[in-house]
């Protein structure tokens, strides 16, 4: 398996994310193809003494920052590593994008450059999220502000379809994401996609338990939570921000004294390793899901560690088969009138 | 000062409700009308040894539980301690109504019996958050599930109001919930209010520091925070289990040695007042702003201590004068065009 990887996307690119990638290459056997300035990456693969067999570079001078406009960075610099390293994927030179680059602009380009799957109407961007046994897979987080039913209906059936295929559940327990559990919360678009996602229950097809609050998101009462893009983002942001502001608290807490101090002490690496299970970025990277070929994006925060665990998922993601289950179902998932 | 007290609302009603009531005559010095089954509540008063002077009784049969459906409630069950309150909030026979029963009934009667402000297109529901230096408004929480701008514009104002003079702001900082900081994030919705706030700030009537993502809750960014109902109560309840996972993440780690047992003991206190600090029932209740006279939604499981803690608020919401300042603004809060 070849993965492509944009070596220059991300805060602490190229360095981490090369060195992610080699140990990727180390321990699951991978080929790479590094997209960036070569210069850089060559200085970088001749300090980590990489062996090169394996390891071809692809040259692409510009890089895509924070500060482009994600709907057209990529077909304003053609020349980027994301750019090239998308027009690679869609030129079947490789299995797989990595990229720790601009969510938006990924997206963008991945959409436009490799396309989404005939008779998917958007691509979710879709984080499992460290909870319950398998974690929670939250579709869509943001690539889709406005939604409509049917692109609901359809992140329901690719949530299960992921959750089945790559989280290890066997009869994923799909949840609409809703201000109370009864049947009829919510405004006309939860009531539509209730409706849709009900019937894809009595067909058999996904097994939707119904709407689930904000709570039930960290509770395991479901692996798939469907959502738009608008309420998935800030939810997503949400939680984020109170386990920082909980974990400011409780450092506050162990320094308010001496003997706080040094029970703090004994805590320190079980709790280094409680925080490390609620880190978003130790699961991986976030599927693009509904996009033709595999496109990972990896936080862009990514460090070596990081990195290589958005290779592993890209891994899992090519021999998963999930694009073709999609593609084998996709009758299912258009709307009859349309 | 009279409060008038839903005293069959809640989990722990009569008793804690009763209770709470009753801490609250001796602490802040309020006269009470308690409205419930008469017999109930006398029996509470004998058990506590209540002095009587400035205790009123409203006999109400009925109890509007959580089965009722809150669009109907106070309408169907007219003799309700509910429906009994709202009238005698209407009929000027006290000053404000706490309650711990259904927030939606509550809502759906208060608007119907007390009625809105004149101009306040909807009421809110909002919470304070415990965070940052004064707390933070989310505002909408649930109220409205489907808003309009002008609706949002209202919640702004009322929320700057709110911060001036019940949370200690001098000049609130008002932002817009989105799914990025940049003006033109977000759907149609977040564009159209994003102008008419804007409009506002530059007019010299409200702060209104942009927008604000889903990290800003908690981050002391804001001091009010402005969003759909649907949005705010998905955000509300996903923090809320955020927190309990955390929470029981921590006491696992906690129990899972001797060590850690021990190291846990001598944290223990301190981590109660962390907790505590944490819970938005700690706050005191939930304003209903936008309504024509002050009602105030207790927590559902509230104990004596939280119930008190509700009157407070409805207390300092009455001392505040918010409602007359709604009503002098008013004008500036409709939309031009209408």
């Amino acid at each position: 398996m070849k993965i492509i990887v944009d070596a220059m996307g991300g805060d602490h690119a190229p360095l981490e994310i090369v060195k992610g990638a080699l140990r990727a290459k180390k321990e699951l056997g991978v080929e790479l193809l590094l997209v960036g300035r070569e210069e850089a990456i060559r200085e970088i693969l001749t300090q980590e003494n990489a062996e090169m067999t394996g390891i071809e570079i692809v040259d692409a001078r510009e890089v895509i920052s924070m500060e482009d406009d994600p709907s057209t960075a990529t077909r304003r610099k053609k020349d980027s590593s994301m750019a090239v390293a998308l027009n690679l994927l869609r030129d079947e030179r490789g299995d797989a994008v990595v990229s720790a680059g601009s969510t938006g602009a990924l997206l963008t380009g991945a959409t436009l450059t490799v396309k989404r799957i005939k008779g998917i109407r958007r691509a979710a961007l879709a984080p499992v999220l460290p909870a319950g046994e398998h974690g929670v897979m939250l579709i869509d987080c943001g690539a889709n502000v406005e939604c409509t039913a049917e692109y609901l209906l359809q992140f329901g059936y690719m949530g299960s379809f992921y959750a089945k295929k790559l989280m290890g559940c066997e009869n994923p327990r799909v949840g609409l994401l809703n201000v109370g559990t009864e049947d009829t919360k919510g405004g006309e678009l939860q009531h539509q996609t209730f409706a849709l996602l009900k019937q894809a229950h009595e067909e058999g097809r996904i097994n939707f338990i119904g709407n689930v609050e904000g709570t039930g998101v960290f509770n395991g009462s479901a692996d798939v939570i469907v959502t738009d893009g608008f309420t998935g983002n800030v939810l997503l942001k949400g939680t984020e921000g109170v386990i920082k502001y909980m974990m400011k608290a409780l450092k506050g807490v162990f320094y308010s004294s001496t003997k706080n101090k040094l029970a703090a002490l004994v805590l320190k690496k079980d709790l280094a390793a409680m925080k490390k299970s609620m880190d978003v970025n130790e699961v991986g990277g976030t599927a693009l899901v509904g996009i033709s070929k595999p496109v990972i994006k990896a936080h862009g925060s990514s460090n070596e560690a990081s990195f290589f665990a958005a290779i592993r998922q890209a891994v899992a993601f090519v021999q998963s088969g999930i694009i073709d289950e999609i593609k084998e179902n996709i009758d299912y998932m258009k709307l009859k009138t349309e």
